[in-house]
């Protein structure tokens, strides 16, 4: 039997909020066995984009990492946030080690090409090195990853925080039994969208299917829950989606997809 | 017999010129066996200071680092050099792992009492994890060390380049053969600070009290080479005094200290 990891993904809004994120760290150094978080950047970034007069170009509703944004993430996500976590989750007795993409070769991407639409230095996920990974785990580090990456030419890539999540969990589970947890703003998914308490407890991929049709799950929602069900197929045991506390949460709080 | 490691230090003037940065670290790449490389920042994050309007504050000659100073600091050393580095070095077949002193707990340092003089968020180096960085090396990485400490109570701290070079050295020096080499401006230790070709080939203990009587060394030097006999007293095997190409240079160019 295949020892457990949990790779547990936080978005902006957590990381955004000091209180929340430093509860979330002293109890995810809490949390027993092997680990691996994932990060993104929340508002910093663009709060320092603005600073320094860096322009957030858009096209069709999505960002572009021209060069000069790219080096505003490098500096947001890999030096203050990834750096800070790191030290907190020391303070809390977890030996965090804070990895870009970069580091020993762990998330290579390939840039996404500039037809039709040229989103500048954002990389797609080729190959993530579970291997290495492991040999962290095992040495009783716990990886955590900001949302850089590398074209294994020098070149650094922007790259999707979930995307990175998945593929992570995805390599890791070669090596472990894993559960991928996806902390986001809301509950889990919710059967109404208004009301926090209609969390759906448990999704398989027929009753995802239902769900679409029915119209429950709403636009937004799809992608992330095609990520989650890829996940799945490709070797990843259990895929958890719910709020900060999720990881640390009982039963039926949050969504279960097998 | 133990094995041998190398501990590079590099200036701000490497990092601040990109062709020689990369002229480096092809060549560093190549370097066979352990290594470990260690770097400051340059002028970077001067650069980011002034376009963000972040006061440079000085005391008696000595930069002191504020809150938003730490944060430039952080961003630059551990977000935009760090992780291009090691992007770079893993181009090159080197399995770069990019640390600042809070991950896996690295180097603990102690915030600098603020009497007499308040220097900010600036660490002296407490304890180094050996362990760990054995350890890294032991799985064929190469550990990649920016000058960011923590307090081991979830604070960065900035700290200074040279000190953490000699205290990685030592620490390693349980584990490991130990060559701490240092990459400046100058060739080496010069007999004529004028003349670049009278490089001193060797040093030891007692023709370094000669050099000083005589007034050879001077003051600026002086802090640099106690430093060095420091780390041969406390269990490092040799020091290299150099420019960039030092540590891929024959005898001679250089300045030995044992």
């Amino acid at each position: 039997m295949k020892n457990k990891v949990k790779v547990i993904k936080i978005g902006g809004g957590i990381i955004s909020d000091d209180a929340a994120l430093d509860a979330f760290l002293e109890k995810f150094a809490q949390l027993s066995g092997a680990k691996v978080l994932i990060h993104g950047g929340g508002k910093l970034a663009t709060e320092l984009s603005k600073k320094l007069g860096v322009e957030v170009k858009m096209i069709e509703g999505r960002r572009v990492t021209t060069k000069e944004a790219l080096e505003v993430t490098a500096m947001v996500y890999a030096g203050l946030i990834n750096t800070s976590i790191c030290a907190k989750l020391v303070a809390n007795g977890c030996s965090a080690l804070g990895l870009s993409g970069a580091d020993a070769n762990v998330i290579a991407s390939t840039k996404r090409p500039a037809n039709p639409i040229d989103f500048g230095f954002v990389g797609d996920v080729k190959r993530v090195n579970g291997a290495a990974l492991a040999g962290f785990i095992t040495q009783g580090h716990t990886p955590v990853l900001c949302s850089i990456t590398h074209d294994q030419n020098g070149q650094l890539l922007n790259t999707n925080a979930d995307t990175i999540a998945s593929e992570v969990a995805i390599a890791m589970s070669e090596h472990f039994d894993v559960e991928l947890i996806y902390c986001f703003e809301k509950n889990g998914v919710l059967r109404d969208i208004n009301d926090e308490e209609s969390v759906i407890p448990e999704i398989n991929i027929d009753t995802y299917a239902q769900l679409c049709q029915e119209g429950i799950v709403n636009e937004g929602m799809i992608p992330k829950l095609d990520n989650c069900f890829n996940a799945l197929k490709r070797g990843v045991t259990e895929v958890v989606i719910g709020n900060a506390n999720a990881p640390f949460a009982t039963k039926g709080t949050y969504t279960v997809l097998r």
